[in-house]
């Protein structure tokens, strides 16, 4: 058994741990032999050194085995998720798991709440009056049974070592780490008893990872590792340079995923929920090609089957179902408020982090873990990048409470977006793929 | 006011500090607004990519402003004391300060505890029955005016920030950094009220700094700041490759000092308290000429006064003087036990880490602030390097409370001692000067 100061100065001195010491480390933290100070220091050397595949897939596995895994015997396969790495405007869990479920592919999903600037498909869910994100194990697989989809909070069960470090990481500068990164996210998605996973990695300025480069590492541990762990994996990088889709907030965005399911919705945020479900469907080996996959997902978008099984998912969860059938019932401002362009051209530039961060401050989402958000509030975008506005006519609508809020932020917001005379480049939603 | 968090990240990054950023840092961390897993965090980006000369001025700056300076009014200058960075067998504070005390330098040490494999000062005063190392600081500047001298513990007062970091990164495995050893030192010393500073250097395998290197860089570090500080300061690199004098435990060491203090011990030791005793002379302008500094030195260790002088400081310090007297009064196994040469030849190596260890297993040190020492334990060296020792002969004694203890011990003793055919090269005992 080595001390706690011994594995910290092996972190310390740029050598690789044993799986054994990896071990030793987390069960030691859960076990109060390691102490949260010692556990920050170590994080800080793994930050600085880094850990090579080998640490790890030992942490990932480390902190999956300090909770429970769920078994869900009764839920056939193929079982596949989607995890994003987070970026603004991304409401794409909320349209795609009932999608891809009505294809053929279970999607026992748990998901996170938002912090900072990027939002939470909780947070998004919990807009809807009565939707209920807490449930049992049990609950879970017999929703997962009847509906093919369940979307739900993480659980107590659920790598509680990653819980715990996670909440010193934020604390202590040691967030973005690529190998933490990669052992918190998966440590949780290996719980949930799934076949395979699809990766969202968002790359650019309103994402975790700025640049390709990072993304692409991040992206190739997450499939790396996966599949040593025995499960499928495929990684998208996707574009984070603007909002995706054209809402912000909690019940706004919910509004838009609904929009898709409906077979509506903007561009983007319909082509990156396609392109995820061709994925998640090839991955699970519904269909044969991609394109045999794209053809079945837009069939269940045209003929009402998605927006049908997010109904029913809805209500499984305790949710309104009304509010789905017409989002207008959903929480809403009483007014929004229009932020004019003050020149005519073209969109070229649309500042996912300032627009975040607008969003944020007017309640849309946290600072902290334990901080409520407010589901009406958010920023709906009325110009999308690349296209054209005419001088005063908006550029997009703050929903705010009231117009001292609104009038707040409206600089902001006017100067999160870029108008040029030329047409700018078009816009590759999808940078990468990594199998 | 920075974020803590915000603190931590520039550190990780690379970036240097102001020195409000270091006094916010500091000034959280006592007022809880830093919490422990925050400094550790902060400590190990600290250990990992440095402080500047200038961070660590304001470091050891803040940690002192953390609690009291001692402004001994009625001490007469020059004030000045020495510090070691800590080594096997150093007995030197016992022994020099009484001696330059009675050459006109007044010597206000506050002193610490031994900690691992190195011995600390308290400890070995504290072999002296009846001798206190709480004092007031009321009680301290009595005891200084009136002998001249006097070395106590540190107390609550002084520097309470180093004291709750220095227990954070003992058990973080952040201690072994030059700009953190060089704050932690400094910090304590500067509250003793000194006009100047002697630094021992220790360099070997039985120090802190094993390589010439990093001890000259610690050196540069202590004096430079010392003297930005406005002290006058020097540092002497001496040799830490074998153990200094012949023993190595408490009171085996305070009769060793005691011994010097009657104009006899081990050459070593004795040399270098009297190298010591120039440098704090000089600093002090007792003497204009090092030779002068000698010689007035040699006189007070002939004459008897610098022996009386340390009666003096014992007897206020409520020590039983008769101990001093005669030291074979100090607490003592009842038997020693020989540990024989197993070859005729010349001792080319006497490793002080190992035999610093056993002694520590025998009960002479501790592995955690805590725990007490035992006074009568230790090992005392026959033969030191470069002499000459026949087969069968002692190469040292065992001071063990019985025959078993001894005997656990026996083979990792004999193994410390390398014996050659060949004389071995004579020993350095002072490896550099630095002013």
């Amino acid at each position: 058994m080595s001390l706690p100061v011994d594995l910290i100065a092996r972190k310390r001195d740029n050598k690789r741990h044993s799986d054994i010491e990896i071990h030793e480390l987390i069960e030691g933290f859960m076990s109060n032999r390691v102490t949260d100070y010692q556990m920050s220091a170590w994080l800080m050397a793994a930050w600085l050194n880094g850990l090579d595949r080998r640490e790890t897939l030992a942490l990932t596995q480390a902190m999956l085995q300090s909770g429970k895994t769920l078994s869900l015997p009764s839920v056939r396969s193929p079982r596949i998720d989607k995890h994003s790495t987070g970026g603004v405007g991304d409401k794409i869990s909320l349209c795609l798991a009932p999608l891809v479920a009505c294809c053929g592919v279970q999607v026992p999903m748990i998901s996170g709440r938002g912090l900072g600037h990027t939002g939470g498909t909780l947070d998004k869910l919990e807009a809807i009056p009565g939707y209920t994100t807490h449930l049992t194990a049990k609950a879970f697989e017999g929703v997962l049974r009847r509906v093919g989809v369940s979307i739900m909070g993480q659980t107590a069960e659920i790598a509680p070592a990653d819980r715990r470090i996670y909440a010193l990481r934020d604390v202590t500068a040691t967030v973005e780490s690529i190998p933490l990164i990669t052992a918190s996210i998966l440590s949780k998605k290996f719980a949930e008893g799934v076949d395979g996973l699809v990766f969202d990695v968002k790359v650019g300025s309103g994402a975790f990872m700025s640049n390709l480069a990072d993304a692409r590492k991040l992206a190739r541990n997450l499939v790396a590792i996966s599949k040593q762990s025995g499960k499928e994996a495929i990684a998208l990088l996707t574009d984070m340079n603007v909002p995706l889709g054209k809402t912000i907030g909690n019940a706004l965005e919910t509004a838009e995923a609904i929009d898709i399911l409906n077979d509506r919705g903007p561009a983007d945020s319909r082509e990156i929920t396609l392109r995820l479900g061709v994925e998640m469907l090839c991955l699970g080996k519904v269909t044969k090609t991609a394109a045999q996959a794209r053809a079945l997902l837009e069939t269940a978008l045209a003929n009402g089957s998605a927006f049908h099984r997010f109904v029913k998912m809805v209500k499984a969860h305790g949710g309104d179902p009304q509010c789905v059938i017409d989002p207008r019932r959903l929480p809403r401002t009483r007014q929004r408020y229009a932020v004019d362009a003050n020149q005519t051209g073209w969109i070229s530039q649309c500042d996912p982090r300032e627009l975040a961060r607008v969003a944020l401050e007017l309640g849309a989402g946290r600072t902290r873990a334990d901080q409520p958000v407010d589901p009406a509030v958010g920023i709906e975008l009325a110009v999308q990048y690349g296209e054209r506005v005419e001088r005063r006519q908006p550029l997009a609508f703050l929903h705010a409470h009231n117009k001292r809020d609104a009038h707040k932020f409206t600089e902001r917001v006017r100067r999160a977006f870029q108008i040029s005379a030329n047409r700018p480049r078009p816009r590759k939603l999808v940078l990468q793929r990594l199998d």
